[in-house]
């Protein structure tokens, strides 16, 4: 295993040392060393809240700050953040006028948000959830609910975000974040298998000329395994995947983000990104607003996902405001 | 080789086709397909210009906006751009008052930003140079000129870019962007090779098990290959060698760079930023800012460089003032 560690059971520790200090213009630490929130005040306002496993970063802690999360509870590698740090996370984001919880299908994400969910209605905190099921290739649209969050949660936190930044209240925030949801859709592809730094090596497989069509970000099986195929092939196989299921339309318009799973360089991503885009403009699907880069990552793996949402006149508002992260910006 | 690719030979115009439409707030194109500009002004004011190959992605072309870079040329994968694209990013910058062209010291663009210069002299636009040679594991310090350019260009743009952006004439900017050049040292360890996408396969070896310390971006030999060491180790060994070439001593304000290699997870970027974090605190030599992530890359290759760039009043100054880019923001 070719990495840069000392013991790979104190990566987070050691991370979010280095983390906390590079970004301390943006962030600032609670007391519970596994919730970071943001310097931006959230007085007399919704905080927004997310959290997650430590293996995809930027995500998730990338995503606090201006615009988009107040604070984020943080999990081991591939693990969820425990009930007590999303509690913590919430108080810490608590601004009088209630907490988003927006977050992304995982079972121990699911069980931890919920119990600390009841475990703030106690203190007297009101926090409500969204749960971000974007991935197309997890389940079949019948059963929406069971489907995995993947990149389609960049766009969750930044309307949501957003929209608490307006001074709305705790509904407006949730129906905007949810709005996000209902209108995004995504699929990927992997190309190689990821490492845990604890396990040393990988701990599923992808063999050499072939690619696993909505692998998900901890190694779930997809769809299918296939034959690699070019970046053309990929983004025609995506968007068959991606566009009935909403089902996405002529005139239409929507944006596009394309996320690079860890190790898949810059240069293909926008390869891929581009191979999209002649697919949209041939359906006069319009391309409002563009994502590329790694944002929603599985340490080193390889692959790409494609995330479209359709927008409406409030989500291209949400979209156009500022954000100030480490892992997202917009002026 | 498990890469989103089509035709290999088309990636840098298929990457640019999607660059260009991803960040049309941003940049926009020229004449030349092969050299781009940001839409940011620089009319009455020094243009600011760089250049390089397609593997380093964000270099060069995601420091073309604001603050940084005001025109980029556009070179192949691995390859220098040609002297004509040099010369039509300085047309493309020049705003009436010349062009600072700062790029990194590789025989390549040596050549060409040599004759662009002279092609430039004969069209009667002023265009001054200065070359980054911040790799210390490239050449003894007595032979300084003949170093690589590494992450430490990162650090030159962003303080020419500034003190452009302030209206400075251009010897101010010429002669900030070299003082952060020679303020400026870096090193970096591979931990795996890299694939041109051209190539199919690794172009050099680098074996399980083992680093090399010193790697240049194209796998160019560095000063030795040891055993794979420890995060801290990594830091030990990268800080031994830049300290003392400057010297940096207790006292002295720096920045932190840390330059992920293309495919090293961010969490272990942090990692490694925090073990140089330790070495410096105890040698009392203060951390002002630092930059953690993804920069000047090659493509697919694991590893880590470290640049720390001694600042005095001035350098702060051009490091503080905003810069909007796809690959770097400072509000």
């Amino acid at each position: 295993m070719q990495r840069i560690l000392n013991n790979p059971d104190n990566i987070t520790d050691e991370m979010l040392e280095g983390f906390m200090r590079v970004h301390a213009d943006i962030v600032e630490p609670t007391d519970n060393p596994r919730a970071i929130r943001a310097k931006t005040s959230t007085k007399g306002r919704v905080g927004v809240v997310t959290g997650g496993g430590s293996g995809h970063k930027p995500a998730f802690i990338g995503f606090c700050g201006e615009g988009m999360c107040d604070a984020v509870a943080v999990g081991e590698i591939c693990s969820s953040p425990t009930a007590k740090a999303f509690l913590d996370a919430f108080t810490a984001a608590d601004g009088g006028k209630g907490v988003a919880c927006l977050y992304g299908n995982y079972s121990g994400d699911n069980m931890n948000v919920k119990m600390a969910v009841k475990m703030a209605k106690k203190m007297g905190l009101t926090v409500k959830t969204v749960c971000c099921n974007d991935d197309v290739a997890s389940a079949p649209l019948a059963e929406r609910e069971k489907r995995r969050g993947i990149a389609g949660e960049i766009i969750m936190y930044k309307c949501g975000g957003a929209m608490a930044s307006t001074g709305a209240d705790l509904d407006e925030v949730i129906r905007v974040a949810q709005k996000a949801v209902d209108h995004s859709r995504s699929a990927g592809v992997g190309l190689t298998p990821c490492t845990l730094p604890a396990v040393g090596h990988p701990n599923f497989e992808i063999k050499e000329g072939t690619m696993e069509v909505g692998v998900g970000p901890h190694g779930e099986p997809g769809m299918e395994v296939c034959k690699l195929e070019s970046a053309a092939g990929i983004a025609k196989r995506l968007t068959d995947i991606i566009l009935p299921d909403y089902p996405f339309e002529e005139g239409d318009e929507v944006s596009v983000l394309i996320n690079g799973m860890g190790a898949t360089p810059l240069n293909e991503q926008y390869v891929l990104y581009n191979e999209v885009a002649k697919i949209l403009d041939a359906k006069k699907i319009h391309i409002y607003k563009s994502y590329v880069g790694n944002y929603l990552t599985s340490m080193d793996m390889m692959g790409a996902s494609l995330t479209i949402t359709k927008l409406d006149d409030e989500l291209k508002k949400m979209l156009d405001m500022p954000a100030y992260t480490m892992g997202f910006h917009e002026r």
